[in-house]
């Protein structure tokens, strides 16, 4: 069974709109935080990646479902599964809980996102490097 | 038959991120100006349907293909075709098309876009006001 | 002497542009952070404040000088200084730095913010609440 | 005396925030936005210098006061002046202006930038391309 990853996000003036919410395209600000996060708990830094292995990660697709609005100075938390990792490509199931002062939550947004691993230069698809493949797999089993 | 709508979009280093390519998020922003501008061929404001009717428009769900990347300086257009027109909601079939130099276009982005009307206050859906629901089925028949 | 607050920053690809860089009107986010999380150390939300006093701050002046470029995955701290308590003003002095590796430090931004303390119905500026003066000032002083 | 250059805006949720106002740090993409066009209007744009000449037009400096706010909907004008023009490095007045529906204009912001001009690979200081710098003193003395 797949591990779960989980970030705090806090929200400022700078995420909401003037229908007094959050906007709805900086939740995949949300999503791209966790992602990144996620990545970092296993010691890499997208700038190594990128810098050090001529690779990058990028966003295929993405679905996003609104279930309740966020608002300013919400303690949010964005949390990530793993639900398939294939040669080239990533897909992760992701949402946004609103932590309630009560401790209760609820969830703000679900969605999910497909990532293909390319080279740099060619922007073309290519395998996640060994190391990094066993470190998602082990990580998978936990 | 519905009809489609379309809007330029220009990229400016503000829509662009450290790969070079426009942020996958800003493509939500580019479909929100779309869909702003559609309603706004018909002489409404977002503005003065809040003020006015109480209504305010909001996103259920999205959903986006990423298939070419757009970068600084790209002129692009954002276009959507109304799906389907509900009592109290809309779904749009929403996409980004860069126009190139020759002339030729490349779909960047393709999406669906589900949006609810609900009550400003209540947060409650409600129907569409009949004049507006009016409106838009005779731009749907045309 | 007037004491400083500090908050980390984590940059995303969310902040940075083509150029490979920190977007420039991004550091204005940073430092309504910084702020927002300074306030907060008092206690006070400034979504209480909005609904429970009717008070919002609005910022009247900025400026920023640009020193160093912050890059992808950079660890940075936003700092903020109160530089004048008025009636009905405040003004900051503020800055973001990066934290290196090696636990140095680079600045990247400073700069000065001039906020206002208005009505949230008629946009007039309004004396700040004496509760909040006294703690403001307390701080100032110690 | 110098020539005026203006582009048009228009404000979208995207541009708010959850005070019902143009979030404060969006001015500063209005006035890049403004830049661009600026510049495009001599037939460059940025990619071009990026990628043919290897030099980049960074900000050191910006100012910003704000006057009144903007909000959803309206149509502004983003507004610049060349102050000064040296050999590496640019000085800009610029402003955003409310037009409002009766043709009146409401000045929202006001401000000043200072733009270096580098080379893209040391990030260094460079004298701007003569060919460029010829351009712009003719724009400036017209």
């Amino acid at each position: 069974m797949s591990t779960e990853f989980r970030y705090p996000i806090r929200i400022y003036y700078e995420d909401t709109d003037a229908g007094g919410v959050v906007y709805y395209a900086n939740y995949l600000k949300f999503f791209e935080r966790c992602r990144t996060e996620w990545l970092r708990s296993f010691g890499h830094h997208q700038t190594d990646l990128l810098t050090q292995h001529d690779i990058a990660f990028v966003v295929k697709s993405v679905s996003a479902d609104y279930k309740r609005p966020g608002r300013l100075d919400d303690a949010l938390e964005a949390g990530l599964r793993l639900q398939h990792l294939g040669r080239a490509q990533l897909q992760f199931e992701q949402w946004v809980e609103r932590i309630n002062p009560d401790g209760t939550r609820d969830t703000l947004v679900t969605g999910h996102v497909k990532i293909a691993c390319v080279n740099l230069k060619t922007l073309r698809p290519v395998s996640l490097p060994d190391w990094l493949q066993s470190q998602l797999q082990l990580s998978d089993a936990s």
